[in-house]
């Protein structure tokens, strides 16, 4: 059965990065559904950091968004958008619960922030854009690497739109297998030497 | 001032590509404008080729697209937005017209195919994806490398979403200079030696 990924987004969310993580994942045959996080109930679409305009596949409802449901949830960077998406308390106690349910990943792009919901994840390793980088080395377990697994295997982080690719290739690899990753490589066609495996 | 760029969007046409030209662009300091091909007068968004929606700026108008507003014409991937996009005659009429003015330049991702209006772009150097090389390589100069500008400097071909980065740092370079290409590069943090300059 194909596995099922919650990708959540905002005003803000970085477009590049959101976008290679859906376009990438439903490549590998992952069914990908994104949902709009917002204070307005008549929002229709995000916009996104540099502009671009993205319509959710669904709005944001926590009690269809757990683990039970979904085998990963994503968390894209781009700072406004991941500050409207970590400090909503709902998202926080779903961070938790894909933490505690076994076989289930939280991934974030580039600005975990206050994402991890307090203590919430615990000192994990992980990385994050180097902008915020100061905030988050005290706290955690702190790594310069494109693409950190943490020990328990449950978070997934990177570091920004030039990461984006590495972080959706490990996504696909925890998901799906490597075999998979490196068949939905081949037809993207990147340059010779591209480093994408982390 | 700044340099203004008109973005073709289509059903089909490929997220990623799109979006990384649009947002590096941006982040370059040039002015995005997308604008949405449909044959239906009524549609508000793209639905692209693995199902992102994106909301275009506006409608494609042929009338307000011309090289006299806009300092370069992009056609994103994506073989069934390409193919929609590059058939539309009054597209034809702007690469044309784009080619015969001094200074524009016209790029195009992984499908350029019929985007050439017939015999408008004459026998220039390009590339493509690599699945309609086949299509080109008899009636064009064709080339495998990741990004391609033609020998005319009017024409900037490319290959895929893995070759949407270069791609689009490559036109940052043609159109703010390749000091502003890697300011631009360095707060995406791509992982150390991937190849981004062409």
């Amino acid at each position: 059965m194909a596995k099922k990924v919650l990708i959540l987004i905002a005003d803000g969310t970085e477009e590049m990065e959101f976008t290679i993580a859906y376009d990438t994942l439903v490549r590998a045959g992952i069914e990908c559904t994104s949902a709009l996080v917002s204070a307005s109930s008549s929002a229709t679409h995000a916009t996104c950091s540099r502009g671009v305009k993205i319509v959710p596949d669904t709005i944001f409802n926590p009690s269809e968004s757990g683990p039970e449901k979904y085998d990963a949830l994503i968390v894209p960077g781009g700072a406004q958008g991941a500050k409207t998406i970590s400090e909503t308390a709902a998202v926080q106690e779903l961070v938790r619960a894909y933490h505690e349910k076994p076989g289930r990943i939280v991934g974030s792009l580039a600005a975990l922030t206050s994402a991890d919901g307090g203590d919430t994840i615990g000192e994990q390793e992980l990385t994050s854009h180097p902008s915020i980088k100061d905030q988050l080395k005290e706290k955690f377990a702190y790594s310069d690497e494109p693409v950190v697994v943490s020990k328990s295997g449950k978070l997934i982080t990177s570091r920004g739109p030039g990461t984006a690719f590495p972080f959706a290739f490990k996504l696909v690899e925890l998901l799906a297998g490597a075999g998979k990753r490196d068949e939905t490589i081949g037809p993207m066609v990147f340059p010779a030497g591209t480093p994408l495996k982390f």
